[in-house]
Parts: structure tokens; C-alpha cells; sequence
């Protein structure tokens, strides 16, 4: 008897593909959905002014019954942060691990909408039923505690959904990745695999975040005066790391950048970070401190502007002061695109007569949390899916890691490289593509949720690059005369008091152009403006080659 | 006796220290300056419409009569790329060699000052006498052919400025740097020298031109279809071994991108690139030969969104296409800033279902032209200068390339790590820190030079950020009252139609704030305006976190 055309697997992502952030993956069978994490991207370089990017989520609004639960692997920005704008449009129950609900319930206060929402704690041993899908869970590592992968059994077969995962075999809390489980899992049968492609691009293995730790207290060994740590704040286990050295060295921490302090307050409350009493001191009480018994743990690794490192790096911080002498190891690699930021703060560092440690990877205060290329075929070993789909990560590195899957056996036809929208359908065991979901980027500017789009950010581009000119003008119509003006004001084109004879040319152009129109009895105001525009544009290119905004105002009494 | 005063060396930077790009130092002594190089820097991020950044000349143009010349010492356009517009502030003999020279031909020509420039040719066995100073030569290996460093024999001592150097003990042009000539240099004394910072974060040793070719050729070997190589156009050996591959393989050349065409045509001209009769192809025949008969030589290896490459992956080449199944040589790797673009472009062809090869020092497509950690210190040895100023880096370079020189054994106070302007004077075999020099940044922006500043640059930020509103209104002050307007116009802020209501607020908004006022009787614009502009950044603020710029327009009838 041929099933019923709703039961199908569908399985799409609504971000995540062909992109670092805003993961989003989506399993449904029949008229029951479950959502893989919300996370947010930050902007490109062309997205003028927009603070932070989501993924739309139009598809989950029109299905707003069908949508069981919104599942959160672990507690990144790029898998919670869209978290707070998705459950304003749809509240649907949110399950994780307990730090990462931790990280969710802060940040759920800040948007005003915690009391509202429905959290639930789950743990590697936890077993949901979700209409027909069975959701449970296997313990990964990652640069963050509490990580995990996700299982969601279906009527068609057991979807597998990594989340962002390496093989640490000598992990920093012992917590080992569920291999055992994994291997299970794998043995049972695995109808599709959702994995991690981050590092798709790196042969071998990635490092052991331990080996960090040991870089990390040979630099504290030989520090002999004030020690700066920047690292991400959400890396508890790196942290741990500097704790732990601090406590070997006889050392105490102060805990500058609000993030920074959120997570460690967070870390300790739910008992992820051990930290013994009186370790941790603020900002006054370790300015009182000598130079040697001092550990400053700090947001900034990105060389982010506003940063606690970048402001003690320029000698604007409030409180702190960074000596010459002092040691700053910059415990991360730069995220694609925040090179020249990272560089800029070393330099200002090195200004100042700091010794810096970073350039993570040589110096070995530094390894990534995703898996390198043999821990993505050993997961494919694992799992021996049927069908692969390799997520999180930019075109190329899916494609690397189709790659990777075919080299272990998976046939071509079985892997899907899919981009945002694009969806899998599985009835009786075959795959297939579907239609496309409408998906895309909703972008944040202030308060605003989406009401910046393509044509503000073209403005901006403009703007940016050649700057504006309004050009004002008070015309009377009946005796065609212009009554007051032309007046020109500029911002971000010319320097105004070097270009005094530009700007008075364009004035008398404009000036001619509309006493001719007005003597032709062209009066219709587009025209007027239109022409003033065509005008001035091309006169500005020739003498300058810059192509400023002009915006002609024209006024009529 | 004391000698007089003017009868020391001066040496400094006018650009080229604490950056990469826009090299320009100076070698005074008395009335006689020699400059070395004169670069351009592509601009940073923060300069917003800038399209280069060459040094202030100042110093230049006020001792223009002092300057005997300016030498090259090689044909990259961080060395050359300022010439034309210094030229025109003082027009001085310009030494290079011969392909450098070839190089700068082909810029003065587009810049109309050919004719009146003075180019005089050298070689490395060229000696020129310019008042107290005499200038010879040594050949030195870079990712362009031709390059040399520079000996200037003063009454102080030798001072020797390597250029930008590797040492290539096999490269494409057998013509290995002068090391013989570097070690006499150094044996009969170096009083000062002036060595490449670029790789001194860099252990080890930068591998080999010929590796590359060796690398090229084993994916041509593979190659069914077409094969299309990026590359920087300057690197004519990179060039030479895509010709020696192309030949080997039985492929024709075709060539894309207005710099590749020309370098590839002045590097036949003047006899550094040797290419058989008839291999290169114009776009038009080639698209006749079948896919294993085709090589495409092109621009782009830096991801910029203008460049052949580019345009062939986003399939928007008037000409070319990339099939599924095509060869791309990413020759290169990414300058700092470009990672991104690079990344879109490898991305964009992926999707087009192309070989992409990239990542240029893990697949051996690419060698940099500057020498390593154990280059430098080779360099040092051979010079064992008293004095050592590292030059051509950003900050941290410097900084670990004196800590190379420390190593070799030059004692830390002889070791000037310097900023643009900082200078050096040598007399009596003495080194001391002089009066600064006044330099800086001019910012060229289509045809203007130097008369984009803070101030409009301050202002394109703002307005890349949160765009524009300006506000027009007609006032009668004889009866307080509004004739017309209030007008709001935004650019780049919101997306007017979505945001009515927002907009109508703030009309009312200053209409009343106008009223008040003037029924108060302030009637200065400078008052008008400044309310209106605080009470509506107040409101817009409040209502959606972004600070546009405000521009009130007020008129008088």
C-alpha cells in the first residue's frame, strides 16, 4: 500500500549551509518537526552597520503547530544566538544540555522573554518522544562543555545530526565523546548523517585541548611579570586551563569583559569551572597586587575593537594597565575576516613592550574544536550512514567533506551537498531533492529585525565610499526664478575648505541648468531633479572621479 | 676639529615602517639625499572610499633641491606605485634596472609625465656618484625578476638596504642573488643596514621558485580539461613556469586581466619571459582548441570582485567559462585583508564544479618572495652591519626581526626599531636618535590627492553605518510659523515604506520642537538646527538603537 505524500523524512536547513553561523537544521516526518539549533551569523564585511544576522525562519512560522521542539546541540553564538528572535515567532519548547541552557537563560533575561519560554534539561541519557520522532543523545567534544550530538529516530530511520565535534582523547574534564554510543548508534543503522565540515580543510587531527594546557603553563613558568590570557569566553575548558596554571604559579585572576564574566560566573555557578575560593579578584584588588601574582583573563582575542585587550592593548582601559614586560598570550586563531584586527593588537601589544605569545597553532597556546579530516572519517566510520550531508561549513569544505565520505565508501549518489532551502526527501528508504523552502538572511541593525534591506545596504555602500550632497533650491514657479539657493551641503565627499572652487562650479551649474528648465517651461519637479542629479553627477565624475550620492531638494513657494 | 653639524647621516622612513606598503626611506648626508623606493599601501578597511595611500612628500618637496635621486630596487607597486604622483611634487632622476624601469615606463605613461620624467638605467654592476653618496648595486631573488638592494657609501660608513629579498639557491632565471658580492660587502664593513621585515614571524627557510614549477606541472599532468592559472601578474617566473608547463603539456596560453596582459607583454619585450612563437592565443581562438589544449593565465588570485577570475567564477566573463570539471591554480596566498575574497571566489568555483587548487603553501602552488627567519639572519651574517634597522613590516615584524639580530650577536642598543619619520643620526661612527621628520598618509580618491581627510573619512563611517536623514523646512520668522516642510528624507537608515509610522513621528517631532522654539523667540539656525538634530537623535535612538546622521535644512522666506 503506497504511504500517505506527507510520510516523507524531509530534512533542510534553514542556515548553516555554504556559511560559518546561523545553524539551523530541520527534521520532519509527516507533520512533525524538530529544529537543530538557531544560532546567528555575524555580518559580512558589505553588510553596512548590521550588528548580527538570523536565519528566517518563515518555513517554522506557516508550521508553527507541526514545530515539537527546537533542539540545541551546544551553547555557541552560531547554534543559540538566534535563539531569542526565533522564539518570539514561534515559542515552542527548547531542550539542551545544562550549560547550555545555562548560556540560553541569560541570554533569554536579557531579550525579556525567559519567563515565557519553555526550557527543558536533558543529558546524554535523555530519550524524547516528539510525535513520531524519538530524539536522544551522545555526549561530543568540542570547545565548549555539555556539547552534544543529536539522534532523532524517524519512521524511516535514524537520523544522526553531529553537531560541531572533535575526538579529544585526552579532554580536559575527562569527559571522553560517547564513542561507545556512537559506535552503537552506528552498528543499528544509520538512514542519513548530518556532520560537522568546519575543518574539512585540515588533514590529520586536530589537537588535544590538554596539550594547550601544558603551552599554556610552560609560558606561565617562565612569565615574570603580570600575565594577560585572551581567549573566547565560552571555552570553559581553557579557562580551567589558566586556573589551573594560576593556581601552580601562585597566581590570582581578575576577569575583565562582560562576556568573559557572564560565562565564568555561569561556569562556576553550574559546576563547570572549578575555580577555589578567593582566586578570582577584582579589578582593585589586583592593581594592589605584585606584578608576578597577577593573572588577567580577558575577552579581545579577535582583536575586537571595544574589547578589554584591544582597550588595555591602547592604553584606554579604566583600570588596567598592560607594562612593559608583561606576558599576552592570545589563546585563539583569528576567525576568518578579524586577521587584521588580531594583528593590529599584537602590534599595539608589542608597542608597548609586552611580550606576546600568539599565532596559536605554532605556539601551541591554541587548537581548534572541530575535527580534522581523519576524526571526519572516523565518525563516517561510525555512523556507516546511508546517506550523508555534510553541514556547518562553506561550499568548499562540504565539498571537501563529500570527499571524505566517498573515500570511506559512500557511494556519490548518496551524498547530498545542499545549500539553505535546499530539501531532502526520504519515503521507502530512497532519497530524493524536494522542492526548495524560501529561506535567508534577516539581518539586526539596533532594534530593528529585518527592516534593513537591500536597498538600505546599498545606500550605505554608497554612502561609504563617495560620500552625499543635497543640494537645496527655492524656486517660484509662476515667475520662474529661483528664490533662494542653490545651497550645496556635503558629508564624506570632499574636504570642503580645499574644494571651495569645486563646489562653487557645481553651485553656478546648477544654477544655469534650472533657469534654462524653468525658461522651457520644463516644470514637472522629477525633472527638475532629475536633471539637477544628471547635472552635477556627471560634472563631479569628471573633476573628481567620485561618483557622491546627490540628493537634489527642491523647493517651491 | 668637530665637523659642522650638516656633516652627519641622516637616515629614515617616509613610509614602509609599521606597515606593509608604501615604501619610502632616506639616506641623507648634508646637502645630499638619496630616497630608496617610493610604494604605494592598498588602504585599510576604516578608509572608506580610498582607492591607494602614498607617502607625504613633504620633507621631499621643502629639501627639493637636495634630492639627487630616487632609486628602485624592484617593480612591485609597494615600491613603485607612489613614483608618478612623487614625480610631479619633485622631478628627480629615477634609477632602476631594467625590467623595474620597464614597469615604471608603463606607469608614467598613463599618468602623462613620461616624457619630462629622467629614467636611468642600471644594473647590478652599475656605481653612481650623487654628491657625497655612491650607489651600487647587488642582485638579490624576489617574486619578481630584476630585483637588487643597495649600497650607499657615505663619509660615515656603507649603508645597505637589502630591498625585498629571499635567497632562491635554485631559481627559474638561474640567476642566484650576489652572494659573493654581499659577503665583500660585508667583510670590508657595513656601517648600517636596512633588511626585509615581511617574514620575520617565518621560521625556517622560504622554499624554493622551481618548487613551485615542480607543483604546477603535477597538476597539469592530471589536468583533462582546461586549466586556468591565477596568479599575481607582477611574478613573471611564476608566469615563465606556467609557459614551461603549458609547453611541456602541449596547452596554448591565453591571458586575462588588464595587468596580466601588460606585465606578460613588457616581460617578452624586454627578454625576462621567454614564450615560443605563436603560444599565446588571443580569448577568441582559444575557445576554439579543445579543453586539453587550453591554458587560461589570469588576474584574481586575490579574490578581488573585479577580476578575471572573479568574474569567471561568478560566470559573468564576457568570454570565458569555467566548465564542471576544469583546473584552477590558485597561485598565490592571501594578502591580510583578502582571506575573504579569496575564500568566495575558491567557493564560487566549487559550485561551478571546478578542480580548485588552493591554499597555496600546503598544495605547493605557491612560494613567497620574502626570505624566512633563517634568510634574514644569513643576510645579517653577511653583512654584520654596526648599526640594524629593520624596515618593510608591520610593528611585530621589526620587533622579532631585532630579536633575529640580537641572536647574530648585534648588541640590543645598536638595534633602532623605528616609525614612520623616527630618525636615525650616524656621525663619528655614533648613532643617536634625531628630530622627527614629519610624515603620513595621502589618501588618493579617483583624481583627488590628499583632500580626502579625518574629517570626511569620519563622516563616511558614520554614514556607512546608519545612513542619512535630512530634514528641510521653510520657516517665516516675522510670524513664527512653518511655511513648509517638515521634510524627512533617509538614505541608508530604514526602508522608508516599512517604517512610516517611525518617520511620521519624527515629523511631528520637529515640528513641534520648531514651534516651541520659535514661539520662545530663538530664532539663530545654528539653535534651530542643533534642537532638531538632538531631539531627533534622541527619538530615533530610543526607537531603534541607530545613530543616522542628522543634516537639518533650514530655509528662510
Amino acid at each position: 500500500m503506497p504511504k500517505n505524500n506527507k510520510e516523507r523524512l524531509l530534512i533542510f536547513a534553514l542556515g548553516g549551509l555554504g556559511e560559518i553561523g546561523k545553524n539551523m537544521y530541520v527534521i520532519q516526518y509527516a507533520d512533525d518537526i524538530v529544529v537543530v539549533d538557531a544560532g546567528l551569523k555575524f555580518p559580512e564585511e558589505e553588510m553596512l552597520g548590521i550588528d548580527l544576522v538570523i536565519p528566517d525562519v518563515s518555513y517554522l512560522v506557516e508550521n508553527k503547530e507541526k514545530v515539537r521542539a527546537i533542539i540545541l546541540t551546544h551553547g555557541h553564538e552560531d547554534h543559540i544566538g538566534g535563539l531569542s528572535y526565533v522564539l518570539k515567532e514561534i515559542n515552542v519548547p527548547v531542550y539542551g544540555t545544562k550549560l547550555t541552557l545555562g548560556l540560553v537563560e541569560s541570554k533569554l533575561k536579557e531579550a525579556n522573554i525567559l519567563s515565557e519560554s519553555k526550557l527543558i534539561l536533558v543529558n546524554n541519557e535523555s530519550e524524547i518522544q516528539l510525535g513520531a520522532l524519538k530524539v536522544s543523545f551522545f555526549k561530543v567534544n568540542h570547545s565548549i562543555p555539555d556539547a552534544v550530538g543529536v539522534v532523532i529516530d524517524t519512521p524511516e530511520g535514524v537520523v544522526v545530526h553531529t553537531g560541531d565535534f572533535k575526538f579529544d582523547l585526552t579532554p580536559v574534564n575527562n569527559q571522553m565523546a560517547d564513542i561507545h554510543k556512537m559506535a552503537e548508534i552506528g552498528k543499528k543503522g544509520v538512514l542519513a548523517l548530518l556532520s560537522d565540515s568546519t575543518n574539512a580543510e585540515r588533514e590529520g587531527h586536530t589537537g588535544s585541548e590538554r596539550s594547550v594546557g601544558e603551552s599554556i603553563s610552560e609560558v606561565f613558568r617562565k612569565a615574570k611579570q603580570r600575565i594577560i590570557v585572551a581567549t573566547f569566553a565560552s571555552n570553559i575548558h581553557r579557562i580551567q586551563q589558566v586556573v589551573d596554571a594560576s593556581i601552580a604559579y601562585d597566581r590570582k585572576i581578575t576577569i575583565v569583559g562582560r562576556s568573559m564574566v557572564n560565562v565564568v560566573n555561569i561556569g562556576i555557578e553550574l559546576g563547570y569551572l572549578h575555580v577555589p575560593e578567593g582566586m578570582i579578584v577584582d579589578v582593585d584588588e589586583i592593581n594592589k597586587l605584585p606584578a608576578d601574582r597577577v593573572v588577567i583573563l580577558s575577552t579581545g582575542s579577535q582583536g575586537e575593537p571595544m574589547s578589554a585587550l584591544t582597550r588595555m592593548a591602547r592604553s584606554t582601559h579604566r583600570k588596567l594597565d598592560i607594562m612593559p614586560g608583561d606576558t599576552v598570550i592570545i589563546s585563539a586563531t583569528p576567525i576568518p575576516g578579524n586577521e587584521k584586527y588580531v594583528a593590529r593588537t599584537v602590534d599595539q601589544l608589542f608597542r608597548i613592550g609586552a611580550n606576546v605569545i600568539y599565532g596559536g597553532s605554532i605556539s601551541g597556546v591554541h587548537v581548534s574544536g572541530h575535527g580534522s579530516q581523519e576524526e571526519l572519517k572516523l565518525m563516517l566510520n561510525f555512523m556507516r550512514p546511508k546517506f550523508f550531508i555534510p553541514i556547518h561549513g562553506e561550499y568548499r569544505m562540504l565539498r571537501l567533506h563529500s570527499d571524505l565520505a566517498e573515500s570511506i565508501g559512500i557511494p556519490r549518489e548518496n551524498i547530498f551537498l545542499l545549500d539553505n532551502g535546499d530539501t531532502i526527501e526520504i519515503s521507502n528508504g530512497k532519497a530524493r531533492y524536494g522542492s526548495k523552502i524560501p529561506v535567508g538572511n534577516v539581518l539586526i541593525d539596533g532594534l530593528g529585525v529585518g527592516d534593513v534591506g537591500n536597498i538600505v545596504l546599498r545606500d550605505r555602500k554608497l554612502l561609504s565610499q563617495d560620500g552625499i550632497l543635497v543640494v537645496v533650491v527655492t524656486l517660484s514657479k509662476q515667475n520662474a526664478t529661483i528664490l533662494s539657493g542653490p545651497d550645496i551641503i556635503s558629508r564624506g565627499f570632499v574636504y570642503v575648505r580645499e574644494s571651495e572652487e569645486l563646489l562653487e562650479e557645481a553651485n553656478r551649474l546648477v544654477t544655469v541648468t534650472l533657469q534654462k528648465l524653468m525658461i522651457e517651461n520644463v516644470n514637472e519637479w522629477s525633472s527638475l531633479k532629475n536633471s539637477v542629479r544628471d547635472v552635477l553627477g556627471r560634472f563631479l565624475y569628471e573633476q573628481t572621479r567620485r561618483r557622491p550620492m546627490i540628493l537634489p531638494i527642491i523647493m517651491e513657494v
